[in-house]
């Protein structure tokens, strides 16, 4: 039996082969991103001014393109192993349903009970949170995973946790927020009226069902003002993908023990904290010359900020209260559909692959939901998991590959990242399983006027 | 550094240490459980009897209280390659909070999209009605774990299935129906107007809200009548204890890898397919007297068929179209108050188990549901999965028995099943969070009347 057949479904590291530091893959960024901006001056943020915002381990992190490994921390290390590491399974079903000759894997970081890769992330911060002798952290949380994953985070440190949730998510996702609760988290939606943004948009805008962007300014809001507390954000900054690095040199460490070499990479895009994980330690390999893979963001066609989007600063919030951006962007005033049940609806992307999008090293493609969610039944039903819409994107465009090679015969190793789990995402599979979803995609007008908007800075 | 030091978070076996056979428990039992009986004879069912309810091989494995081990077929060991090994995780965190000496260990079932277990005996009985070239099966969900573990299991298969989902559940978990039509079941809320027994009870009762003995009479009644149909159960029966017996056998090849002996061992029972699953082999070494360990069944202070229930044939559903199976029960008219949240809201239990539970091979408690809730909470923070109440009743006795070893300076070695998560009970971990949960004990007047109504057989 060759080594290639003796796959298993599911390749598990052991937990000491687990990595033991993150990777920047800013350290091997020919142009490294562009640097966040204050909105007053025009100026680089500097780290005195992050650090009203942000724990001082996060705004070095945050700041640092040149070191190439952080250590994990031990506190943080041993939290990572009641999750992790996370299977890469091949997906020998998928594989069989497609009757394709490719090979197809998934990193699949949905074992855990926040139901995603975010709680990678939280739990580092949470833990430079605590270090730093702070009382709290505030956050926003649309669909609710970064939520979770914080409240978890925070209740293992024993730090407190404000979340405000936007409101539409708040009362249609009721046991989103009853997990928080669960994990001790104190949780509000919003607009609501206890900040001063909030309650300027709810003056303004009363029916409003609220956005990410107007959350963000209200956590950010409340951090600075409150004694002991700092804000986290659950994706598009460069610690974050620092911290999810931890998916990728997972998923390379599991490759290499079977000596499979990745021809094609896919991740599901929104602010890019999965998709930047997975990819970075290929990424590096690619611009070194040593990898020839082709690597695949997939975006919603409702929200298309890679695809249809131009490269420039704006503002990462509603409220304008946050630094600057320079980011593949569709406007901060661009707001999804209301009927776009797939997730992914951030306005900009993290400025890392912005950069190297830019640059040539990754593509971009987008699906429509309705393609979303056949693709997802269809790999739910032959590989048992019920994906979130978010990694469904990643599904589809895997499945596209692989019918490719159908047609070529050929035998390319397709790696994906399944982010997470579908199970709070049952109102949109009703909505597909009673067959009223239906697809948005926005005018070119719809685009100009929001791109029009942005600021005039970079 | 000890072999017991290096013990790791996860213990996870490789594809090639899963057993590959079931094995029978039966088969080391003294006195063998008592056989199903014929309501209308009082004579044990015979093969050709079941034959008309069950798929053949199922109905060999339900009969055969003499073989040891059962091969596991390939189609169906390389569907647990999906979700299985899974993790026999030692609670290094949850020992820390409890500053305990003892060494908690669980196995978690939860780690597939079903949510629990249930997927174990599921994909066996859809495969062998598959072989047996029938069209499709028939079931009852109440909380709806087993309706899901089923119908993944039929999309896989390529079987039909039809649920019949109390109605309360199908009303109050409209996300747990979303899961199963996903996968493509057809879900109908119990009781109905498509069955006799359902049009029956509805004319007697129009405003009832279900209960699992009318959904099992109903799913009976159509499996019976369609061409190319068969009934399957999710627990109580000998065949799904073997099947769960893979639970078991996982836990007991984690154990002796790293020379771990357990000195208690604690599941949750309700109809008894996971605590006979994870009990099995250690039974076994307990009756040949090889292991000293203490074994302990918790069920809900609400529905308590061991510890204040009969010994007895008894009904197995509401419509007395099942056979007669002789088990500790509170008689088939007993219906948990409607306050309980906790699930394990069977009548009865498994024949097998109350054998063994008579022969004095087995202890049992009970736990009132606040105090589950309680022990949910605390281990969610810590472990960080969100478990099932039916899991947290286990949760709740390892951590009294982790507590008494504070006490009295041990470090035993305690073992216990975690069947699944609670990511569809989070109305119920609402009502705790909010304090309006309370407990329900029923009273002795209560249990004698719904014993009083026992058949006058055996």
């Amino acid at each position: 039996m060759s080594k290639i057949d003796a796959i298993p479904y599911k390749i598990y590291l052991s937990e000491n082969e687990m990595p033991k530091a993150w990777y920047n893959v800013r350290h091997a960024m020919k142009n490294k991103p562009a640097p966040l901006l204050n909105p007053g001056t025009g100026k680089p943020m500097t780290a005195e001014e992050l650090a009203s915002v942000f724990c001082e381990e996060l705004v070095k992190q945050e700041l640092d393109n040149e070191t190439e490994y952080f250590p994990i921390p031990e506190e943080i290390y041993n939290f990572y192993k009641m999750y992790r590491p996370s299977p890469l399974v091949r997906a020998y079903c998928l594989e069989k349903a497609l009757d394709t000759p490719a090979h197809i894997y998934y990193k699949f970081e949905g074992n855990n009970t926040s139901g995603s890769h975010k709680l990678n992330s939280s739990i580092a911060q949470a833990y430079y949170a605590k270090k730093q002798g702070l009382k709290g952290v505030t956050t926003e949380t649309g669909a609710g995973q970064w939520g979770t994953a914080l409240s978890m985070a925070c209740a293992y440190m024993g730090l407190d946790c404000k979340v405000f949730m936007v409101k539409v998510s708040y009362e249609q996702k009721p046991f989103r927020r009853e997990v928080m609760r669960t994990y001790g988290a104190d949780v509000t939606p919003s607009p609501s009226m206890t900040t001063n943004i909030g309650r300027k948009i709810l003056s303004e805008f009363p029916d409003t069902t609220g956005s990410l962007g107007c959350a963000i300014s209200e956590a950010v809001e409340v951090a600075v003002s409150t004694p002991g507390y700092r804000y986290v954000l659950g994706s598009v900054l460069n610690q974050v993908l620092l911290h999810q690095s931890v998916i990728g040199l997972e998923t390379e460490a599991a490759l290499k023990k079977y000596d499979i070499v990745p021809d094609i990479i896919i991740g599901c895009a929104g602010g890019g904290s999965n998709l930047g994980g997975l990819i970075s330690p290929f990424m590096r390999d690619k611009i070194n010359g040593k990898l020839n893979a082709r690597i695949i963001a997939v975006e919603p066609a409702s929200c298309p900020s890679l695809t249809r989007g131009v490269y420039a600063y704006d503002f990462c919030d509603t409220g304008m209260v946050c630094p600057l951006a320079k980011m593949y962007t569709l406007g901060s005033s661009f707001m999804p559909a209301p009927n776009h049940a797939g997730g992914l609806r951030y306005h900009g992307m993290s400025s890392i692959l912005s950069q190297l999008y830019d640059d040539g090293y990754m593509e971009a493609v987008s699906a429509v939901q309705t393609d979303v969610f056949k693709a997802a039944e269809q790999f739910a039903r032959v590989e048992g998991i019920l994906p979130a819409p978010e990694s469904s994107h990643a599904i589809k465009v895997a499945i596209d590959e692989a019918l490719k090679c159908k047609q070529t015969g050929e035998a390319k190793n397709i790696v994906f990242g399944l982010t997470g789990t579908g199970y709070f995402d049952l109102v949109a599979y009703q909505k597909y399983n009673d067959g009223l979803m239906d697809d948005y995609i926005p005018t070119d007008e719809d685009l100009k006027a929001s791109i029009a908007k942005l600021p005039k800075i970079g």
